[in-house]
């Protein structure tokens, strides 16, 4: 016995997406057949096919966008002096969320990690230099992810950039607002400590 | 900044699932967009489209499938005697991998929760009190899972039945293999010892 075809092809087409197994592909799919309405199952076609008709990169910064370039690249309102160098799209929303930056980005899809094959050419790194070439910046801030790619990420920048005029900084570590001493990891501890501020002069 | 039209659809579409919460949402979202090849969106599009124009209830057990009878109230070597009443088709797909019972089902739709709105009117109760008295039935086997609304449930079949001459069972609930008494929850242990086996004569 097994499911009809067209949900055993939903189920595999849910395996594909990040941390969904088996049992949960199953479940998202029976809760599709059991419990969508028809506008429901509709929005979920016409999402993916909008996306394949409209979304795009933005040529500039990377960005996913449906206009081109993207609305970050068009504001001219942003901080033109200052580049955030960000391994996803959603690394992007999230500063911009957070509402504290107001400079351009640059989206580079990814890390690199040369055991998956993805090296400098994979990421946007060439547009990355040419921007900085013609552009009006003044300092470029790595904010790849604190982790063995994303630091090796930013080291492979760093290297590229210095020597530059440009002003290079990464994204300060450490400890996270509320987060306590006693449950912070030992990188996360590495990197407080390394970064810590004076507070008196010695 | 917010992301494009198609993108905001297709997080708000995966929201509407078990357990997705907005960042879980926005990490498939943009794993589609960043990572599926035509391919692998076409093939969610197409499924959710044969869904739609092929998916229904068999209208005997309940199960779901794309003939009419499903495959398993179509197959004449399975116990003719026997019914397992399950929750979901999910449930049924589990025994069935199971390889244990050779019977009938009659797949619910859910289970009772006044709470919700689900009364005996949402679940599949009446075709199932139809298929006892027109089929050659003996025994009810009542496999709603160990939790208020199925034990509910489960309650509520028990009167609807009870002094008919089927013989009514409930599967047998209790620790799982591999499971340590220890970490078992109370309500486990206590169907557990409800349910034990006498090993000598008293």
């Amino acid at each position: 016995m097994k499911y009809p075809k067209s949900v055993d092809q939903l189920i595999s087409a849910f395996r594909q997406l990040p941390g969904v197994g088996a049992k949960t592909a199953e479940r998202f799919s029976l809760h599709i057949v059991n419990h969508f309405e028809k506008e429901a199952m509709d929005q979920f076609k016409d999402a993916i096919d909008a996306i394949q008709t409209t979304i795009f990169h933005c040529p500039i910064c990377g960005n996913i966008t449906d206009i081109n370039p993207c609305l970050i690249c068009q504001d001219t309102k942003r901080d033109q002096h200052m580049i955030m160098v960000v391994e996803e799209a959603k690394d992007l929303m999230a500063v911009e969320s957070s509402q504290t930056y107001h400079g351009l980005y640059h989206v580079l899809g990814g890390v690199l990690s040369p055991a998956d094959g993805v090296g400098p050419e994979q990421l946007t790194i060439k547009s990355l230099l040419e921007r900085l070439k013609s552009e009006t910046i003044k300092e470029v801030i790595l904010a790849t992810n604190l982790n063995a790619k994303g630091e090796m990420t930013a080291a492979y920048l760093l290297t590229l950039l210095q020597g530059t005029d440009l002003t290079i900084s990464r994204i300060a570590h450490g400890l996270p607002a509320g987060g306590h001493l006693e449950f912070a990891d030992d990188l996360t501890l590495s990197k407080a400590l390394e970064g810590r501020t004076k507070l008196t002069k010695s």
